[in-house]
């Protein structure tokens, strides 16, 4: 299994880079005073598709020769991955097919239509998913792009470190969520490719940890519950995920799903940015002490702000 | 009566700058296509104390001649102006005295409280502000800092407005709420001072339509209605900023209740923001053909971003 690289990271960056938003990089008097820390937060909430999942997707698609390109791309998802493929494959000129549970909410489903993808609908179980995925692919000839166990997907999702390295070259850590690993690996074969003395630590909900104990025990671990409030981390790991983070992640930390409520409400108040639970994970982990940041220089990606503004989870 | 001029603007900048954030300009795509024009969004919800109203209050603090500075500022109010004097007093080393009815939202009290402004509690009319400010300014020899009606404020706020055209100069539009005024006086001269070809055009909410009613009868009125949803822009214009607005603003238009509520969710949505209701009057106007944008490059001036996260106006 080979390993994405620098290299790797830094091409995506050029193929991507005039497709992308140079998502700004905002900090704040209150997160800082209350961290101990200057904290800088690379907003991939603005990125398009209101995540960080289109420069991984942008640059698969971008990097497919074209007589597969033309075939179209394929993936079920019903969340940011398929918002970041459809757009792409528009981008392209090319076909996307989207797999995705009848039940999906209405607004997810509008959003990969706007974009102009086909979807198809499946059972929502895993195994639906899967097989009517399998389906699509044998009908259309389109190639599946994984949302994270893929080297171009890693690739291009750490172009956002990259950005934010080039904005604050001084930074002493990275902190990032993790979920099914691809925006960690990025970031830390990234960071480690700038400055290897860049520490880069992932994040987890306690109550979806299999990242931290197959970081812990070395090997991949499953999950166990999927009812975390951040629902872009209920995934696992991947093989591919898993052997980057083995090689360039300085540590996994985890935290409550109160502490993310609660510092997810902060980071909306304070600086009244809309993000996705997901992204406070690492914000969580740094106001309860979880990393040593005492008068460091934290680099924090934010990751998404895709958000159902009728189901905060303050109120639920 | 003198007016600002656009050189009181650009000194305001110089004075101001160092304190100020540099707040992002974002575009978003959705926008766009629903308003068949270029937007640009100059994001002073990322200003600090959260809103533009730092910027007028840092200038006038920071212009004060010592002697009259070190007795202190005072104001009435509860809202974002409150909390920029006490900021900006915080950071010339001056007291500041805040004059807030008793039942003010606690989170007010407490960040204004965070800046180590003294709070002097009133009744919630206008006369108990009044006198109640009267007195404080009579005890402490404090500087009375108007929140829009003052040459100051007025050059202040303007910089936001030259900071957009620093980084887009082509806009063909600026677009601003309209309240007491401040803000669109400063953004029309600072247009004006750059480039006299773009239109400024205020917006206001139709139940609170004082600024219409003034620029179309040529005399100010008074405001009928305070109900507004835009609770930034209740307040009546006053002669100052009204002088500032004949002179330097192209149209004022209206928009109702219920356009500033979609137009302040669509923003939520769609580019993960946080602004209050205000800052959707202007994206309202946009939206509902109020200005002839078709096919041009329109600034428009978002202006705070604190809200009560329990108090949403679309579950109201």
């Amino acid at each position: 299994m080979k390993l994405p690289t620098f290299s790797d990271v830094r091409q995506a960056h050029k193929k991507i880079r005039s497709h992308i938003h140079r998502t700004p990089v905002l900090t704040n008097r209150q997160v800082d005073e209350r961290a101990g820390a200057n904290v800088f937060f690379k907003c991939e909430n603005f990125q398009k598709v209101g995540a960080f999942k289109f420069r991984g997707a942008g640059h698969t698609i971008f990097s497919l020769p074209d007589e597969q390109a033309k075939k179209g791309v394929a993936t079920h998802s019903s969340g940011n991955h398929a918002q970041a493929i459809a757009l792409a494959a528009k981008i392209k000129e090319i076909p996307a097919h989207i797999v995705m549970p009848e039940n999906a909410p209405a607004v997810k489903k509008k959003a990969v239509k706007g974009y102009g993808a086909h979807i198809t609908f499946c059972e929502s179980t895993l195994e639906g998913r899967e097989s009517t995925l399998a389906k699509v692919v044998e009908k259309t000839g389109a190639t599946f792009i994984h949302p994270y166990n893929d080297s171009r997907i890693i690739a291009g999702q750490g172009t956002a470190a990259v950005e934010l390295l080039q904005d604050y070259p001084d930074l002493d850590i990275i902190l990032a969520p993790v979920g099914g690993g691809g925006l960690l690996s990025g970031t830390a074969i990234a960071a480690d490719g700038i400055n290897s003395s860049i520490q880069v630590i992932g994040c987890e909900p306690e109550i979806a940890d299999d990242a931290y104990r197959s970081f812990q025990s070395g090997t991949l671990q499953p999950v166990r519950r999927t009812d975390t409030v951040a629902d872009g981390l209920r995934t696992a790991l991947g093989e591919l995920s898993f052997a980057c983070i083995k090689e360039h992640v300085d540590d996994i930390v985890l935290v409550s799903e109160e502490q993310i409520i609660e510092a997810m409400r902060f980071i909306w108040e304070r600086m009244n940015i809309i993000i996705e639970a997901s992204c406070a994970v690492p914000v969580a982990a740094l106001f309860h002490d979880k990393i040593d940041a005492e008068d460091k220089e934290i680099g924090i990606i934010i990751t998404g702000g895709n958000v159902d503004l009728d189901h905060l989870p303050w109120n639920e």
